[in-house]
């Protein structure tokens, strides 16, 4: 029998078990550590990825100015790059201050408070959700460009690529980081590869293009200082994930703080790389947006002709995209957990599964990105504003975080390392701003009023675990425990061996115990019953006895309900409602059993004056294993 | 404390009180019988509103054979209105002979044994099933008929009808059937002045119609016999539910068998009069099948014009339809309870809900014509032939059963009776096998497949329900209840006053208690609690040991598993799981508590060699009830 849980369990989890594996060791989670290589892959295909989004996104504000503004995607570029410089350099101090992780949460709950950390905590989980859908949603556009044909069937192929991610995910980030090696550098060499192709000798320039231009000869806007604001906000999408390394410090091999650096260094030049080709291709083709197709697909198309090494590459983007999301399912799930441990989400959050992931984190954000991405029918432009407000605001708390830790710890060279930060802090702030402004009725009220709900949340889920620790007094000494005497009460229908099965047990569990039967009034088979349970009682004699509860109503639940009263007011004992459980070996029996246990079970639950327990009869019966036989043979020969 | 429960059972389920109704005492049930008006109302409208399909059904089959056969619905339709005082006349007989009710089934079960009357249930859920859904689509292809432009909504309609029956079904037939009597009788008489009118003076013979003619002018057919014999079993479709007050006899006031009898009479008449009217129309001006048009609109906009008169009749109509699949719900759960008395089905379905009738079969009504209704697209005619065969079946059977009732008992003149429930049997069992053959490929075959699956199933329910009886001893003296010590498991988390709580109710129970906690291995924090919880537990002393169970895995349910079983094989004690939970006083507060809870019980449930019990501390602590504290001060006082 020692076996005989697990064996359950196993047969009714083995699809399931096939899914998302074996389960996990402690240990074995805690080997899973990567090198900087794996780490690219693991941590940094989100920025990575942006190079997908960001360029696109600013061309499309360029483009509402007309074709003559799209000049200012290079020098646009040149700025986002210079950010890109600052906040990497920002994080490799991050690193060097946080060695154990935690991101823009835990840089600001040490240094600014737990308000500041909290707006951190829920920008935070804002960006995570919109990463997911960002991501997956620019997979699939990447994916629907190549092959157009497939366009109408965006929202299904991307919920289908968030359930395989989320499967992916229960299983466990560790191991599929070194899974994630072999796209991720195809995806690094293969664009870097067609950019330099582009640059030197584009291969595609006359071929036609699918689609039409989103570019309109009407409407032309003034190229003002608002709209280059704007366009500047909107290519910082392009830097969202750069911050992933810092948070995720711990899963690299020591020396863990100098890999790491490492790291963030590689994808700060990558990423420079890309997002300078990109903008001087889209620079000398004049690529504007098109209503099927990204500007990613058109430069990419322009630079090696619609051709296999076109739809390799295609391809490749489409799996790392999707991939990139599975950056924010290595963060969300950890920082529910920090929040839980701080009680300011359920502590359910807290919880491993077998696979050593926090198992609520990523159902929560699985949810969340598929409302999402069906909310706007898998359309990246509209979530791109939403988005990299997020994450924006998650880079001026960290930043700002961390000119507090210099200020505070005064290390060499604290004041040059607190300019870099401050200046980051201004210029994400600024950028923040712009695009809370400019894209404000555009979907980014959204954010505004989601980051502050979520704190509500955050407070009053706080306010209520200090009440129930204030009240129950957890880890003071609470008084003594004291036994009473136990009034066992055992709701039966019949004579039978899962009648005395369930006596034997209410007699080893109580002082007295009284064995309860509901007759319904004015029904005929009733009144039968009555009688010949009465007589078959008493032939039977178990010692016990056995109370008949007359009711007028058709629930049993009530008369059982009283009778617990009117003991309850009799004495200061002990009641326990013992449910008698048939428990057939095959699932599909169930419903032909414990009609009572279902009922008794749901509405007892909501009495609180009553430990209600079951006691589960298999059937067909165990036999006893040979050396519980022994034991129990060895018992009642002692007796 | 004493009204605690009821009051959070009120708070949680108001909206569905105020939606069936306050619970009934048995005794209110059995006050409910009904006159022979009211016995209309309840249990006739089915009969009496298959004349808004019937009439239909043998045109539809006529207009194959093209214009010129449609005067065959005059001959057609007598040959039914014989059948139909064959049967009014047997079933008068039946209630005399059964003033009991039970119907086809009980009428099998005492005459023909317990296959034939296992295939007259199965039968008899097809019918009713059936009778919803042709009920329901029938009253809306009259609405629409009325109102082309909702057709597009047809199953929409459909459905919110069937929800608003099952609503009204669960609050109870007996009160419904008062109020049904102004419908019933505003249809009666509507119906049957429209007709009266179109017989004597048409006024609206030259109105356009909508819709266009089914009526082919391709595709002849001879008029053979076949067709014939196929047309008159398509409008025996206007004689289901004549048995349904046979089946109801109960249902009336004394003498019962009296009035049943005269509701019986009086269904008869009208409904002959109904069908042979409308029959002269049909026959007098040429209907054919239309697209949107139902036959019976037809007729009747062309007998009073399209005035408020026709739009009056048409919405009367779609009432009583509706109405008229009530009678299945008072039908199909009477006779899944006696299935479940004789332990053909769950013994779920013998269970009788707050409002005295049986939810189980209700809901599971719904749930069946819901699916077919979605299935065939609220399409009437696509389902007439699959609905009579199971009434036809049913009629044999019951016919049959009364020849060999009239054989054992031979009352006076039952020479005489056997012969008229002989001819039926063997009318009704021609129509049943016409039917079968001649709509065979048509759907017939769904109700072929059906009967056998639900006699298979009754079969294996049955043999199973008699293992487990044979097994446990059903009324059987089993062996004599006996104790054994007891250990109490209680696994915690903390020290708190849920734990001392719970400690105290284990002490209650068992002779020995252990307090578990799960530390998992190689994670820093809970490193920590090991040590913070032991010396807790030491200044704390509740005189209980404290076992901390190590795991390197994740899952805190197996250590505690692995415990169990520890023990178990150490000796031969009972083993309780007692399990603390906090009862937040707010159901929404129910998502921050109680993890363990959540994964020990689904987990536990598994095993039945412990019991599993939940000891629930409400949140905020509940005072206790002025006479609970002097009784537990006048104990303390003792001690």
């Amino acid at each position: 029998m020692a076996t005989h849980p697990k064996e359950i369990k196993v047969a009714g989890r083995t699809l399931w078990t096939v899914l998302i594996g074996r389960p996990l060791r402690s240990s074995e989670a805690s080997k899973e550590q990567i090198n900087p290589f794996e780490g690219l892959s693991a941590l940094s295909l989100d920025a990575l990825t942006s190079v997908a989004y960001g360029p696109e996104a600013i061309i499309v504000v360029l483009a509402l100015a007309g074709a003559g503004a799209l000049h200012l995607i290079l020098p646009i570029t040149l700025a986002i790059i210079v950010l890109l410089a600052i906040l990497v350099v920002s994080y490799r101090q991050v690193i060097d201050a946080y060695p154990g992780g935690g991101g823009a949460y835990a840089v600001s709950r040490a240094n600014l408070g737990a308000n500041a950390s909290l707006v951190a905590g829920a920008a935070l989980i804002v960006d995570y959700t919109l990463t997911v859908a960002v991501s997956i949603a620019a997979g699939v556009a990447s994916l629907t460009s190549a092959f157009p044909n497939l366009s109408p069937y965006t929202v299904a192929i991307c919920l289908g690529i968030l359930a395989l991610i989320t499967v992916l995910n229960l299983r466990g980030l560790g191991d599929s980081a070194r899974a994630f090696l072999l796209p991720t550098f195809a995806f690094i060499i293969g664009l870097l590869a067609v950019i330099a192709v582009g640059l030197i000798h584009p291969l595609g320039l006359h071929q036609a293009q699918p689609g039409h231009s989103l570019l309109s000869a009407h409407g032309l806007q003034v190229v003002s200082v608002l709209l280059i604001l704007k366009a500047f906000s909107a290519g910082c999408s392009a830097l969202t994930g750069v911050e992933a390394i810092a948070n995720g410090v711990p899963l690299f091999k020591e020396p863990r703080a100098k890999r790491a650096k490492r790291t963030e260094l590689m994808l700060g030049l990558v990423l420079g790389a890309m997002l300078l080709g990109l903008a001087v291709l889209a620079h000398r083709w004049h690529i504007g947006p098109r209503s099927q197709e990204t500007v990613l697909s058109q430069i990419m198309g322009m630079a090696v002709g619609r051709h296999w090494a076109y739809y390799i590459v295609s391809l490749t983007i489409t799996v790392v995209l999707a991939l990139a999301a599975n950056t924010s399912f290595g963060g969300l799930p950890i920082l529910g957990s920090l929040l839980a441990r701080d009680n300011y989400l359920p502590h359910l959050f807290g919880l491993r599964g077998d696979r050593q992931v926090f198992n609520s984190g990523i159902w929560v954000l699985a949810s969340l990105s598929a409302l999402l991405l069906i909310a706007v029918g898998g359309n990246t432009i509209e979530m791109i504003p939403l988005f990299a407000i997020g994450v924006f605001a998650g880079f001026t708390l960290s930043q700002t975080g961390l000119v507090v830790h210099w200020w505070r710890e005064r290390p060499p060279k604290w004041h040059y390392r607190a300019v870099i930060n401050g200046t980051g802090a201004i210029v994400t702030g600024a950028a923040t701003i712009i695009f809370l402004i400019s894209k404000f009725t555009q979907g980014a009220w959204i954010v505004v009023i989601a980051v502050p709900l979520f704190i509500v949340l955050f407070k009053r889920i706080n306010a209520y675990y200090r009440s129930v620790t204030a009240a129950i007094g957890i880890d003071k000494a609470p008084p003594a425990p004291e036994g009473r005497d136990t009034l066992v009460i055992v709701p039966i229908v019949n004579v039978s061996k899962l009648t005395s099965y369930a006596i034997s047990e209410a007699l080893s569990l109580g002082q007295q115990v009284i064995a309860v039967s509901v007759i319904i009034d004015n029904a005929d088979a009733n009144q039968q019953r009555e009688s010949t349970l009465s007589e078959e009682w008493e032939k039977w004699n178990p010692g016990v006895p056995l109370q008949l509860l007359h009711t007028d109503y058709s629930s049993i639940v009530a008369p059982i309900c009283e009778f617990i009263d009117e003991q309850r007011a009799a004495d200061d004992r002990q009641i326990v409602v013992l449910i008698p459980v048939l428990v057939p070996s095959k699932l599909r029996y169930r419903i032909l059993h414990n009609q009572l246990d279902l009922i008794l079970s749901r509405d007892l639950r909501k009495r609180t004056d009553v430990v209600v327990a079951r006691v589960q009869m298999p059937f067909p019966p165990m036999p006893p294993r040979p050396d519980q036989r022994s034991v129990r043979q060895k018992k009642s020969s002692k007796r």
